[in-house]
């Protein structure tokens, strides 16, 4: 590691679920993707795109997706950013928007990518706890001038959401910068994209991962003030996202119909996993995501996870502070979820 | 720009070459792009890849990428980075392989973007200027202790090209970490990455952009000493490469006929426009890439650019120091060139 700098040396590394090798063998509920294909539409526009334009740099705006978003928002392109994921997003805005002596802010337990990425970026970060049922009070991210609050709505890995109101309400006393990570907003709507037209320290980030069934894209876009967007285009990769991606964001934008579809099978799907948790007596935080966060009162999170494991079914154990007792399940189809199931009423009834 | 931070704030912006609108009308010899497309199995396999496992994310280690590029360079995969884009590589460069108090150094006239990554990565970098010739003088590199040298090979706009034993006399008395940028390395060969096996504070870099046809899909590869590629793969997104991407990679370097076919025709191409610029009176920098670098005795660059874009010919113009009395000219197919030259004509003998 001779020639890697100090702060590669010290930080963390993000670990991202398993990918198994073998997907065909395995139920995988560990990294909340859509169990359903992405629509025929965005498939057939994305091969139209693998064509001869391909030896062309690609428009460095991506100005078609912006303004096919800002259109369907009622905003400007100017307010929208288009990045290689939403990963992007939050490396650009670590990058741009806080200073050496700043401070920022995020929920724990969160997505742990933000502390990683916040660590590789040299920010100054505390971490605000989440109430005793994950939910939010926004108040403690009050307690401290933050420069920069990041919070993950509804909230990776808990499912816990924080109403547009109450968002508002801490606009009211927040000066510091405000990001919304929206990657899961889409299953049950509740969008603070609204606060973006009144508020220019609002960012709201999207994904196209989740609810449009395009993990392997890596499509995110960022809501904001247009001054914030116009920071976001000065520091990124001059092309960052490629003529595919591109034709894949747009068409999937325009596939209103397929993309509700989805959703609703995705939510009914939760809906029944639920069920079958609760009468196992899994006891579950509420989520308006398409995973859920659930314990079980006999069983040790960590015992679920490796007995699913034992049969090929994949969830997430973080085993960190406060998540120990708990397994994240992504929602899977009708037939992965029945499986999953079985297995644990086998689990939990011996 | 309220939320800037001061890094945001002072940095300059990189200016890629013009994008115009309407490709249709314009012939477009300005951003170095391949004029022939990709082959057809690179499209086909793309396409194959636009199906249903999307809604996965992809490999977040490119492993087939890595080992296929390996296995033709008698490599490990372990030597073997891919990123969104060369672009990435020098991001993650600055960012995980310098620190505060180091000094980095880049030739001077080179690819301007390399200047404003390590602004924007707060990197202190000098600029070493190239010779009278725009010929590498690697001994300028040593004359004060840097901790990392990042040379384009062959050298863009110029087109120079350092030879391999150069560069490992150089390594000899070096003891920083030495990046060779080969974008345009395969047009001619030539390539340093031989010595990936012998020093371990080499990387090189290469890109899909130019001689794959690739620039719209966004691959670059980094190659050096395992415990540098494992530093890109700490800091990297985790998911940096999208899945058709990979596809594209994948299928490009398995086609090495149409690969040679397409270079050779790039080769034979930069050759005839040198000639007829020469029986112009133009003075041709000797390029080893798909582009050239060129000034007329009687006409100022400035004024060619001017004309030819009237003409809806685009070429690059930088009228920086050292840049100002030519223009770069990237290789275009031959009907693009003999419209060019007929313009030039009568722009140089008016």
């Amino acid at each position: 590691m001779k020639y890697w700098n100090n702060n590669l040396k010290n930080m963390s590394e993000y670990i991202p679920g398993e990918q198994p090798l073998n997907m065909d063998d395995v139920i995988k509920l560990n990294t909340n993707e859509n169990p359903f294909p992405p629509s025929k539409q965005v498939l057939e526009s994305m091969k139209d795109a693998c064509n001869s334009s391909l030896r062309r740099y690609p428009d460095s705006t991506a100005k078609d997706v912006r303004a096919l978003f800002a259109s369907m928002n009622n905003l400007d392109p100017d307010n929208v950013f288009v990045a290689n994921g939403s990963d992007e997003i939050f490396s650009l805005l670590f990058r741009g928007f806080i200073n050496d002596d700043g401070l920022a802010a995020f929920p724990y337990p969160s997505y742990s990518l933000y502390y990683t990425q916040a660590e590789l970026n040299r920010v100054n970060f505390e971490c605000v706890e989440l109430d005793d049922d994950f939910s939010y009070n926004l108040d403690n991210f009050l307690k401290k001038k933050y420069d920069l609050t990041l919070i993950s709505n509804p909230n990776n890995p808990t499912g816990t959401y924080c109403p547009v109101p109450d968002i508002r309400a801490f606009l009211k006393s927040y000066r510091g910068l405000l990001v919304v990570d929206e990657a899961y907003i889409d299953f049950y709507d509740g969008s603070a994209i609204e606060l973006v037209k009144e508020y220019d320290n609002v960012i709201v980030t999207r994904s196209f991962s989740k609810s449009y069934s395009l993990a392997g894209l890596r499509v995110g876009l960022a809501i904001s003030h247009r001054d914030n967007i116009r920071g976001f285009m000065k520091i990124k990769d001059s092309y960052n996202i490629d003529m595919v991606a591109m034709a894949g964001a747009r068409a999937a934008l325009l596939d209103d119909r397929g993309f509700r579809y989805n959703l609703q099978m995705v939510i009914n799907n939760k809906e029944y996993l639920e069920e079958r948790l609760s009468a196992m007596g899994f006891e579950t935080v509420p989520s308006r995501a398409n995973f859920i966060f659930t314990r079980h009162p006999d069983v040790t999170a960590e015992t679920l996870y490796n007995r699913l494991k034992e049969k090929n079914i994949l969830v997430r154990y973080f085993g960190t502070r406060r998540t120990s007792e708990y397994i994240r399940i992504s929602v899977g189809t009708m037939l992965e979820i029945k499986a999953l199931c079985s297995e644990l009423e086998a689990i939990t009834e011996a």
